[in-house]
């Protein structure tokens, strides 16, 4: 298909097709003539995947550029493609290595997850997002206790590998995969804020309601 | 204690508790001469809940005013007042009463919450933060399963009322429970995203890790 009807097709105007083409986001088309190139399915995919990452997970365009490369390069395993998606969608965690009270947290999210026997890239930026949580938590006189930790955890790990996991096709094309799990981790994860958060009200009626 | 003495032992700059003054976010001090007045545990128990709307919960100066007046009418249920602090922390969904989407997907949501048997009320704008993101799940391909709805919704209900309301002082000073609350929704809330964004990192490694 032609420019115009890649972007009727994908609900992208096509400026911002050749946007994402100078920026490299989007592949080239097959060239067919001196102003014209050809685009199909593979082009649509990669406009739904960019569209994704941007709406859904707000992550910003040069991150983008990083996941489109792990896409685009056959030799990445899928596992470490999704883990590049993974950590663009972390909120960067602002880290001091002097600081005592960080780096035991740090710690203490490293012994976690070799008790959970979960593997994690010693690099994942979650890391030290949960780090500082905790240390926030501390701060405000509330530190997180050990068994909650692991219960959540626990729970977590359930629904995981129940639920979410097996939705992600792994064995179609590798745009599909990681728009799957970007989908997923973000508006799921909202799905889950809001239900606990009116479960909280529904207790609270049930406990201290007439 | 003078207003340097609540600066010192809050961590709260003098200009920013006068400033907390004149919106009426801090109760007055007992006025002891033209310009003193005394403070005591009950403004350092209001400076840590500002901070912690503020700060923790990123709730804007105008719903603080809000939630302070429901924490300072003794004649609101203590229910009444979570909830202001509650919806507080909704993400305001935009509706548009004659999107037929929309609609539909908020009945699917007031279906759910009947049928789980929750107590939520009818104004909650958490029904209408829910029903978005079902919509933008539809709109993305992807429209979530009634059964995957459900078995998010056990899971919280056991989590919140075994683990979590209970933390919750409702028995002390008004404020304390806001506080706690609001720290409760958010802090855990985002203990409770990174958890599944590591499992889902652990989990993709074991399914297609070597």
């Amino acid at each position: 298909m032609r420019i115009s009807q890649l972007s009727a097709a994908s609900g992208v105007p096509i400026p911002t097709i050749k946007y994402y083409l100078r920026e490299g986001l989007l592949q080239q088309g097959e060239q067919t003539g001196a102003t014209r190139a050809e685009y199909g399915d593979a082009h649509l995919r990669r406009l739904r995947l960019i569209r994704a990452l941007l709406e859904v997970g707000r992550v910003p365009v040069a991150s983008i550029g990083k996941i489109v490369a792990a896409v685009e390069d056959e030799g990445i395993p899928v596992h470490r493609m999704l883990g590049t998606a993974h950590y663009a969608l972390a909120s960067p965690a602002e880290t001091d290595p002097d600081d005592e009270e960080q780096r035991a947290a740090r710690e203490r999210v490293d012994r976690l997850i070799g008790d959970l026997g979960w593997r994690i890239t010693p690099e994942a930026p979650t890391r030290d997002e949960l780090a500082q949580v905790l240390v926030r938590l501390a701060q405000l006189g509330r530190p997180a206790g050990e068994d909650d930790l692991r219960h959540y955890a626990d729970v977590i790990t359930q629904l995981v590998s129940e639920r979410e996991m097996g939705k992600i096709p792994v064995d179609g094309p590798r745009e599909a995969a990681v728009e799957s799990l970007v989908i997923g981790t973000v508006l799921y994860g909202k799905i889950f804020d809001i239900l606990r958060r009116l479960a909280h009200e529904s207790e609270s009626a049930h406990v201290l309601g007439s």
